[in-house]
């Protein structure tokens, strides 16, 4: 058997996220029908990271094992040319048998994209999502200092989901200003679900004032979701990178 | 009876293009029903220009009349309310009466977005035409300058649509490298039906040597539509400014 890793680019708008599921088209579920135009077969395709519903990605990576070998530079094109528009295979490249998109994974980078404006603008909020409050920037990156590092994120955690542990490192946490838009980059050894926009949400609900300074430390300890601010909407996150 | 001018954004890729017809989504369709909710009456609204099915608009113009008074500011606001997140008003200003958005405009102004690239990519492809070949930029250049000014411009109109006179006039014709894009810039007094879209065609065929130096004047003479290039996708024009 070949292992093979593929990056993968895709709009997540159409879709119900990545992971297979009974209802709605899934990423997963179109790259392994396409896999199975190409490759003659049904291969589980594993992918590093389980993205949302809406969520998009600049850089999943995924692996799937098959008999079948196919010069690794015409994999692309050829699963491309079966799969929809808004998903691409960017790269292909055999990897060590024992590789596991998702296992393997030591850390992930999201980029969240806020589009900091009064006024609309269809075409900047397809993948972004509005603020229209002016944003005491300053201040959301003092309050992202305090949960740099290592901490139990519980407070973050979407409330009907369970990991076995919440506790989770941030490596990086930067917030950068591109007017109109103001970009929040997160990476960390693994996210809990929800983990990204609901530290958004606080971070915005802190810079419009609706938060006080000193409230990241709060939450964070409280251990309690209902104390952070609200989830952001999915069309403004982008998983960026997967580093092995 | 009041003259409103609205200058409006609108990804018109869930659009059977602006002018209200029976059969799909309009553009026009979806301002007039805002402007029914907010001034409670129906009124006609004339659009600059009648952009076509999937064609996007950074500003287009528009107006109607109205004998309910609002304030200026608050007009994008009220109907931005109820307009779906694809179309935005910008700008809402009262003018005078006899100011018509498509009888009044003096010249259009619409931008060709070309994604140059050999590798698909689902973001940038949204509101671009992906082309995969190496472009004779300086090429292109030379052949669009034998096209501007007044010239008759029958070989790039759609042949199932005749207008009185064919004659129009390019003021401007610009081809701009913005790696991976390639941007044409046209203005002209007016345009032809998929006018702007059969010239695009063309320059890219004459960029990737499909058809030689020399073949813009040749075409532009034939006055036969059948030798210029194909009609370029929809979802890579925009119409961007109307001036009066």
């Amino acid at each position: 058997m070949y292992n093979i890793k593929l990056t993968i680019s895709y709009d997540g708008t159409g879709y119900k996220g990545w992971q297979v599921q009974d209802n709605g088209r899934t990423v997963q579920g179109e790259i392994e029908k396409a896999v199975e135009k190409v490759f003659g077969k049904h291969h589980r395709v594993h992918g590093a990271s389980r993205t949302d519903s809406g969520v998009h990605a600049k850089a999943q990576a995924a692996n799937f094992k098959t008999s079948l070998l196919i010069p690794e530079k015409k994999i692309p094109l050829a699963l491309n040319s079966v799969l929809p528009e808004d998903i691409s295979i960017m790269r292909a490249s055999y990897i060590d048998d024992d590789f596991h998109a998702r296992f393997a994974a030591r850390s992930k980078r999201y980029m969240y994209c806020i589009f900091n404006s009064r006024q609309r603008d269809p075409f900047e909020e397809k993948y972004s999502c509005r603020v229209p409050y002016s944003l005491d920037v300053p201040l959301m990156r003092r309050e992202a200092k305090v949960i740099t590092g290592r901490h139990d994120f519980k407070a973050f955690q979407a409330r009907d989901k369970k990991e076995r542990s919440s506790v989770r490192k941030i490596s990086n946490l930067s917030i950068v200003k591109k007017q109109p838009f103001l970009i929040i980059n997160i990476e960390a050894d693994g996210f809990l679900y929800n983990m990204v926009r609901n530290i958004v949400g606080t971070l915005v609900d802190i810079g419009r004032g609706y938060l006080s300074g000193g409230s990241m430390k709060r939450i964070l300890k409280s251990m309690d979701r209902t104390k952070a601010g609200p989830t952001a909407s999915a069309k403004g996150l982008f998983l960026v990178e997967v580093k092995y």
